[in-house]
């Protein structure tokens, strides 16, 4: 790429929001200007949105340092984002005709699996017909399920707003001086790293969950039945941990049991900790409560992951360097030391990510009850450290784009 | 009073938790010390724990200022909590007989609307039998629907953690490039002060609710459809934020109308936001999505206000001050100014308050859609300033109490 003059950039944003991608858009920026790329460019909503052209000029919205700090621990997806499949040559025809026309010569993507697809697909393409784009994905998602890296950036905010929310719950239903049931639904469909991370609680704080169900574990009702009992020898008030994700022996999903469908054909899911409620309401007739944590879990940032936001804003910039000279390439973040916690960041063949899910070892795991050590010593440097956010009138102070500001 | 020399305190905790109600009692504890109080007791599990004899010796267990500045910042009722009515004279005399047993003179209950009827009626029953006991009422609750105050201890934090938790939630649903309803159900089965704050969102962060129904405006799905197309005409993506406590024009909860009963004869309550979901459904074949905050709202503490903590605080030693020559009253806030903020705390009359709740005033809503100014004067000042937690391993370090410690 050494003759190229003009260094243009685009980036954009893709799949569910979290509290760190923010971070690495910022990260992305911020490196670009110290290596003055000529135009930084922004997508909105993703592949989707950069079909349609709908392309805005960073440098003119992120006009000063505070404005980067703002965007940095910002939730969500800025720049808005999409769940969008590229599934044909004539798409990726278009994405690189509309790169062009910008005069982009670099590419980050900052998404999950699907999004290290289009990455790779993209690449290949490119690769294929000989242009000279260079594209990177840049890892997120809070459910931590990206192979080819230690773990993904949003995953240490998310379970560090997990396991103290867990904690918060766990406080709040033990004040009455009677048998109650709570379960907490938490997020991860196939891959139960968060709700393990709620575990952190009991094991830390002493006050937290007592039977822990991930979506890799097979569900089985008479089992929690039977835990529930032998629990309650114990203790008053039971808190029980569910994956959304959760599955019978026949690997049905627990959310889909009721089937009902509505006048558009779309079946109704409901989250199975409600499901299990309205069984154990047939069961115990005691106070039973069903909370999920729901979206909170990725945008909120009040219990924001420091170690996640930095390393989610240097991902962003080791992303840009590395655009110099690669493409079909995703960062990757490698362990080197729990104590003290340190990592290198990696560039991982595309090919190796794309559309797949780490679930979690079991053996973190011990039975329905409680995570183990090494869990622990995996989880305690993601979660470390507390995020120093703006406030005014007691509202945190959040970044935005005009996003009607697109380029014509 | 002028002749007793021992001064034995016992404090108890009533109702729903919150984050602040904490705060009282370590203020109550930190006032007696400061007084030269011989014994300072706590109650676990409020009245009905009284009845039990379950009394704790706070000097044991509250060791140091460390000990203490925890306990202040620590969310839901540290003592353990009821809902409990007091409702014959039986009861009574075995308190007073309980109370002189452990020769405490003076009882301060933290409490909403219920606890404040038991005030009443014991503060009754022991001047009618002439013993020298002094009871003082001090207020909390999330709803902040407590006659005789400005507003109560625990409703700034509880809705600092609804405008954020709202904002932060409009960030997140906005990132798609097509049509969505959210809706957001927020506390309050009577009065709608928790959903209102939801409001402030928009109002000073641009990004929030574009529909807020509180309990007291009768709700009709017919007028939220046609506001919803009307909303349309100007955004993707919609954010609708429902009390708990909606009502249609027959004064039903619209919670109540699937009727289902389980086993046990419970009527199974489903969220009114799952029921508007359900209906919405019906209509638009577009992502739409319900969500509880959820217990979370009285026991966040990462979105806690410094206003309401310090207040609360303020509120326990003033209690205490209160309790040497007053009995039978209520601690009320009284508002001098909006800017700066100025309150006193006043004495109130406790079968003023007793049992009567508070409604939000409506002219505080302009249709379904925003808050006026007088509100946001109003709420502004409970919001302000962020709580300092402390953290270790990225989790929250709060008190807990020894509950098995009970004075035998």
């Amino acid at each position: 790429m050494g003759g190229i003059i003009i260094k243009n950039l685009l980036i954009a944003q893709s799949g569910g929001p979290t509290c760190a991608i923010n971070a690495t858009l910022a990260g992305c920026y911020k490196r670009a200007c110290e290596l003055g790329f000529d135009n930084i460019y922004g997508a909105l909503y993703g592949i989707q949105g950069l079909l349609d052209s709908k392309i805005i000029d960073l440098k003119s919205q992120i006009k000063t340092e505070e404005d980067l700090n703002k965007l940095k621990t910002t939730p969500a997806s800025a720049l808005g984002s999409c769940r969008y499949k590229v599934d044909s040559e004539e798409k990726l025809e278009k994405i690189v005709q509309i790169l062009k026309s910008f005069n982009i010569n670099y590419f980050i993507y900052i998404g999950g699996n699907d999004s290290m697809d289009t990455v790779y697909q993209l690449s290949k393409y490119i690769e294929k017909i000989g242009e000279d784009i260079n594209v990177i994905g840049s890892p997120k998602t809070i459910d931590n399920d990206l192979f080819g890296t230690d773990h993904t950036p949003g995953f240490g905010s998310a379970a560090k707003f997990v396991a103290n929310s867990v904690y918060q719950i766990a406080k709040d239903v033990e004040i009455y001086d009677y048998k109650t049931i709570t379960i907490v639904e938490i997020m991860g469909r196939y891959a139960g790293w968060l709700t393990a991370s709620g575990a952190v609680a009991k094991k830390l704080c002493g006050v937290g969950a007592d039977l822990v169900y991930i979506s890799e574990d097979s569900f089985d009702f008479d089992d929690l039945k039977a835990e529930i009992d032998e629990t309650f020898k114990r203790t008053d008030n039971i808190l029980i941990l569910v994956s959304e994700g959760i599955k019978d022996s026949e690997n049905n999903f627990i959310s889909n049991t009721s089937g009902k469908k509505d006048k558009f054909g779309h079946v109704q899911l409901q989250g199975p900790s409600h499901i299990i409620k309205d069984k154990l309401k047939e069961i115990y007739d005691i106070p039973i409560r069903s909370i999920e944590l729901n979206i909170l879990q990725r945008c909120d940032m009040a219990f924001a992951s420091k170690t996640d936001i930095e390393e989610s804003f240097e991902i962003g910039k080791f992303s840009v360097d590395s655009a110099l000279n690669n493409s079909g390439k995703m960062i990757g973040i490698k362990r080197i030391s729990n104590e003290p916690y340190q990592t290198k960041f990696v560039l991982v063949d595309i090919e190796k990510v794309a559309n797949k899910t780490k679930m979690i070892i079991p053996r973190y795991t011990d039975s329905h009850f409680q995570i183990d050590d090494e869990f622990m010593q995996y989880i305690l440097p993601l979660i470390e450290g507390e995020v120093d956010i703006e406030y005014k009138n007691g509202m945190a102070q959040y970044f935005s784009f005009d996003k009607e500001a697109i380029i014509k």
